[in-house]
């Protein structure tokens, strides 16, 4: 018995199924646990069925078909157990947030994954990490369930896929990941619908900080060096929030001539966090340097050292 | 016979073959006129195959295998006359810019495109309005001219793919298009690459540029409409060309509370353009007003009046 027959014998054998994903939930998780949740509605051997959100539905996502069956960890209309609880996208089960016990309380438990870091928690675990999303992984449970693909699943997965993938930009876009993809757009999932959804409205503040950091950026080495600095004053100013600044770095990296994009950041402690980008040079090693960490390509430290202070230190380095 | 087979034979049958794309050539031009010919390279039967390019190589798609074949339409390797003439993403002749003549010269000609417009100019015409790109059509050669879908194919058909569907984010974006981008990723594609090719790499005075518009846009009624000026003193100071202007209007739109997005830029004539985009409102009707047109959330027009007068004019109507 492969792996998702395993998981689906599970499925088909629990009569109270309570359906987990991970906390701060993102494209993936929120659209996987909507599609296994319209899944096993399809069948008639279970007779409570629960899907968990710990934190609020980012509006982005507020679109996803049966966005309104996710339910608070607190709610009372919820079991104190299930026979099965199935955790979506959680690389441990701290990932899991307020839900823990919940899950924990259940007299069984699934694992379904695609991070390479999942350590297996579960009575069963199901972990694929080449596989680009945890929704590439629900696909093929559609087959041993016996269920149909309906419009509504194929909505779910095509944005776990497409957000996890960065929009097919990503190292873990598979040629089943596309096989998958064609399927779903088969079974009524729009992709542009769904794009535009997920990507094509931004708050007006962040785009003006963006505009702003990026015309204050400072080019040094012949444009091959490039930093810009977020200070509290620029974010009031254009009341602008910390998760405004996402991608800055980004749109700096992405300049032909830049080989590193730094962005220095005011804290509201008064010390600065740094961003490193590169478009090949090892930017760890300099976050390292400063006491940081990060990838090869994209790292970060944090100094004990106002804006200017901290510009300077690492600048000059 | 079907289409493919009807265009297989004519290019079994033919000794010599020219290729040409459009003028101001795309990724799906340049991919699937490359990739057209490593195809026929593979087949005894040719002994004279050349590919020919109106204007520059854009530096975006040097990476593009086989580049180096591409020839000038007054290049003196060239034969007066072929057997086969291919135009391949061109919806009409005129499309064909300086190769014009080489096209008529020859004793057969085939016209493959993905344009509704396409007015079937060539003796043979194999035009599909619902394939995404002119590679999408490509690969259906493939079996009826019995060869191999090698790395450099792939490549080819999957820049044009990828580029013509904007990252799979436009309308043309279908069920067959990811079933056939799972072959090419099969066949050797890197999307990664492709992707970072294509759209990692930008001038520093266009992001600039588009930094300071952004930074400069003015917000009425609101924040549902937002406009902003390019003017010729603005480009000079960024060092800027007017090509750099391209996806302000988009960028413009994207934020979450604008309805229209205006973007009015200043001619080296004194005139100004002006190019609106919205999330639903017909702008088509506004630029049809204003002696312009285009489509419902896309289109502009050119007024005989300087930028400011223009604004006044656009603005307050």
């Amino acid at each position: 018995m492969n792996r998702a027959q395993k998981a689906a014998e599970s499925i088909k054998k629990a009569k109270t199924i309570i359906i987990f994903h991970h906390v701060a939930p993102d494209g993936d998780g929120l659209g996987s646990s909507l599609a296994l949740r319209e899944m096993i509605s399809q069948l008639d051997s279970v007779n409570k069925l629960d899907a968990v959100i710990t934190g609020k539905i980012p509006d982005t996502y507020k679109f996803l078909p049966g966005i309104e069956y996710l339910k608070k960890s607190n709610d009372n209309s919820l079991h104190q157990s299930y026979d099965l609880a199935i955790a979506l996208d959680c690389a441990c089960k701290d990932r899991l947030g307020d839900a823990e016990e919940l899950f924990n309380n259940a007299r069984s438990t699934l694992n379904i994954d695609h991070h390479i870091s999942d350590d297996g928690f579960a009575d069963i675990d199901w972990i694929e990490p080449k596989a680009s999303a945890t929704g590439e992984i629900l696909f093929k449970l559609i087959e041993p369930l016996g269920i149909k693909l309906t419009q509504n699943i194929a909505i779910g997965l095509y944005t776990a896929i497409l957000t996890d993938t960065g929009g097919f930009k990503f190292e873990n876009t598979k040629p089943e990941t596309f096989k998958i993809c064609a399927e779903l757009l088969d079974a009524g999932a729009d992709p542009v619908n769904i794009y535009n959804r997920c990507y094509e409205s931004k708050p007006l503040a962040m785009v003006q900080l963006h505009a702003r950091a990026i015309d204050n950026a400072i080019y040094l080495e012949n444009n091959e060096i490039v930093y810009t600095k977020i200070t509290r004053k620029l974010l009031e100013e254009i009341n602008a929030s910390d998760d405004h600044i996402d991608g800055i770095t980004e749109t700096l990296r992405q300049i032909d001539s830049v080989k590193i994009a730094l962005v220095f950041k005011e804290t509201t402690r008064g010390t600065t966090k740094v961003s490193f980008r590169s478009n090949g040079i090892n930017v760890c090693e300099i976050a390292s340097f400063f006491g940081g960490g990060g990838h090869k390509l994209a790292s970060g430290c944090l100094l004990e050292k106002n804006i200017e202070g901290t510009v300077n230190d690492v600048i000059t380095t």
